[in-house]
């Protein structure tokens, strides 16, 4: 029990300072490091692990809805970038630029892609001459960067890994639907995979990406009530096409621009599962998740046959679930502490009195309860309670986010719920125009709107705001 | 038959002009094609399924023998990169430099990471503290950048896909172990996933990585007889370590250095299966690396029933292989040289005479054989078809390259063999100076050691181009 203490006062509480509590799970739980530059991270094996398991799944949804990888280059020239007018006022102020290649200067500035409109758009032009080339559905992972002023591991870094879709479609409807199909991948993505409940909406203009016409976004609620833009769909019509001349004979034989989406999520989605679903002890992971889903041990392991029954035990289990087993030398609370740090679903404990009556103790990280189970059908037990444990995470994460999303008609309702500890989303009026958001975020200390909730409710007839007509429910909060 | 001739005489032969047909493949195979920014590739979605294919493999490989993923941030500050003195050297006339952030330049420039020995090293200086906390065996997908002059696409471009290991132990025979256990698993790959054979062995001096103090590679011969260098794997010592000061506590509570190993294959390794397998009607997949290994093509599918049963077929041939249909309006001829142009190695043939006989045509893509089958057992004839496939193309590719391994005993005929069309390997006695390497390669016209064989012969007492005493056999060519 010392060594449990000390483990689990080594990070700080959620209630106490939650930017610290989520700064200490981040290093304790081993996923990521400072680096030596400001604002890059190094992802450790344990927080890359995550990546590759989100990786492993999108991909596969990506794929079997017919998309594509392809890789494009990191650079992209001054003048390419500077192409689409919006786009480049949107992206100019953060981006590095490359200027010297070994000792000799480059006749013209390179960046480092931000985002690969760009670049995906000169290649279709080269490579879309038919409607029979259409649609185009390519994705590439890999990573960014944006020289943020900010930064806060996961959330908001320099350089971030991620995936960016870029389609081109023959018709604006076809586009439109794409951006809806990626929007709703993503959303079903959280909620079957990370257990994490999303708000989908549309973006207001203000809001919506550079180059954009329409953006849509999943908004994930995080533990302290503040909100997390968890990945984006956009909308671009023919804007891109024509900046960059992408054109295609159609059936009729006539010269058509084509209609493009782009979509992305990125590492942003390891933050989110820290602050959604994790606690006091650190990390809990959801079960399809979590690199480690059963962690094994062994208790009283120096007794004759702990260990021989508990590796047993462990390789019966591994047939069903991602199972490790801890024979090292540390006492049983450190180990303890040290998985549920790492937010492993499950904890087997295993010990002479349980072989003795033929059974083990199971452990939930996201409840701590624990249960008796037969040795008999572990295996099965264990895959039941794999599943229980996703669905209980994503209804309790549900609940949160109901129990934080209010209404608000007046604006001194709307602006004292956004003024709580935990302020959550506040659904009300807006009149749809820019001077209003400005008006709300300056007033509030920040407020801003999330998204155009995709089911619109009538709370009143007016914005919360100015008082005049109303034209959308929007989501308001505080954003990381 | 048309069609067929059309699309043939689209690629240069091998014969007429190498380059150009490596070039043509490349094209029309739609692997890879160029962007804005020069020696920079977009890689397609054909070309990266054979990476992504290749990436799976050894991926698996390194988790298999304990390696872990991590993910280092894609920048070294100026001061980190030039820790240690001969990698500074090395690789400072060829990388990528940042000077701005958005609008502001920063106060130290970044260089584009070209190897990333220095952020590893950096990161291990934090995290070993302890002999227990060693070996730590850790790899990184990514991308890397170096300003070369001329560029070609896989071969030698600005910016390539890789993967880097890079590993540190407690004692340098742990280390060493650990270099020659890449090696082998680099070369293995290459025969059981890629059916190239290579030739193994230790780096000259001259031809080490800068920083290390033994560099071992694989060299592949491709079928113009010059080398390719495909994968390489160092062994630092601890120079490294004591450049960046990462040292543990040993068993006996002593303070000692680290010994470090780092390791890569890139997207070379596609270059090296186009110019060792291609013929020319274009690309030759091995069949574990193809994303599609069988195409299935109707015949007189227009006709009552042929589509259903090719679908048929198709559906049972995808339980055993990556399998697809081609039922567009092109004709046979047509398809037949659009799918031996992307090397898919078998193609399937199915028309109503067939299914009159119960049958099929398999053609295979190495050898264009037909081969007549019974439609009951097509599964099992395809599965021993692709095992035999594979086989037949390494068997192939190694009698090429033992073919156009030739030995030397005297300098003219060393320079004879090394200015034939075909230079291939030729294997020399060398005294260990650095002195004739450079003197070999200004009187051949640029022939370089590409390895000191892994297996030792004898060939003659002295130097083939010193005469003085010789210590050891190496490899010679022109490389790539």
């Amino acid at each position: 029990m010392g060594n449990d203490k000390k483990q689990v006062e080594s990070i700080t509480s959620m209630s106490e300072d939650f930017a610290q509590w989520y700064t200490d799970v981040v290093k304790n739980a081993e996923l990521a490091d400072y680096s030596s530059i400001k604002g890059c991270l190094i992802i450790r094996p344990y927080g890359y692990a995550l990546w590759e398991n989100m990786q492993r799944e999108l991909d596969r949804m990506f794929k079997e809805t017919g998309h594509e990888n392809v890789y494009m280059p990191m650079f992209i020239s001054e003048s390419l970038l500077n192409k689409e007018k919006d786009h480049i006022e949107g992206f100019a102020p953060e981006v590095a630029w490359v200027t010297h290649g070994g000792e000799t200067e480059l006749e013209e500035r390179l960046c480092v892609r931000p985002t690969s409109e760009t670049l995906f758009c000169d290649h279709y032009a080269n490579i879309v001459k038919s409607y029979k080339d259409l649609p185009k559905l390519y994705n590439q992972w890999c990573s960014v960067v944006r020289w943020e002023k900010t930064t806060r591991p996961f959330l908001r870094s320099r350089e971030f890994l991620w995936q960016e879709g870029h389609t081109v479609h023959a018709t604006a409807e076809e586009a439109r639907e794409e951006t809806i199909r990626m929007l709703n991948i993503y959303a079903d993505f959280c909620k079957d995979f990370l257990a994490l409940p999303v708000n989908k909406g549309r973006k207001t203009d203000k809001e919506k990406f550079a180059g954009a016409e329409e953006t849509y976004s999943i908004e994930a609620l995080m533990h302290d009530g503040k909100a997390l833009q968890s990945g984006t769909s956009h909308y671009f019509g023919n804007g891109f096409a024509k900046a960059f001349n992408i054109q295609f004979l159609d059936k009729n034989n006539e010269l058509q621009y084509v209609y493009e989406t782009s979509w992305g999520v990125s590492t942003r989605l390891i933050g989110a599962v820290i602050m959604v679903h994790g606690d006091d002890f650190g990390l809990v992971l959801p079960p399809k998740l979590a690199p480690t889903q059963v962690i094994v041990i062994p208790i009283a392991q120096h007794k004759e046959g702990v260990i021989e029954k508990a590796t047993e035990i462990k390789d019966r289990i591994s047939k069903v679930a991602r199972t490790k087993i801890d024979t090292t030398d540390k006492m049983p609370g450190w180990k303890f502490s040290e998985y549920e740090m790492r937010g492993v679903p499950i904890r087997v404990e295993i010990g002479p009195k349980d072989i003795e009556n033929n059974q083990a103790v199971l452990v939930r990280r996201d409840t701590r309860e624990k249960i008796s189970v037969s040795l008999n059908n572990i295996e099965e037990e264990i895959t039941k309670l794999l599943e229980v444990i996703h669905n209980d995470m994503y209804q309790k994460a549900l609940k949160m986010k109901e129990e934080l999303t209010r209404s608000a008609t007046t604006f001194e309702e709307f602006n004292n719920l956004l003024n709580e500890p935990k302020p959550g989303f506040v659904k009300a009026m807006w009149c749809g125009e820019k001077e209003c958001e400005l008006d709300i975020k300056d007033k509030t200390g920040g407020v801003t709107s999330r998204c155009i909730g995709e089911i619109q409710e009538h709370l009143s007839d007016t914005c919360i705001c100015c008082g005049k007509p109303a034209k959308y429910m929007v989501y308001w909060g505080r954003a990381y």
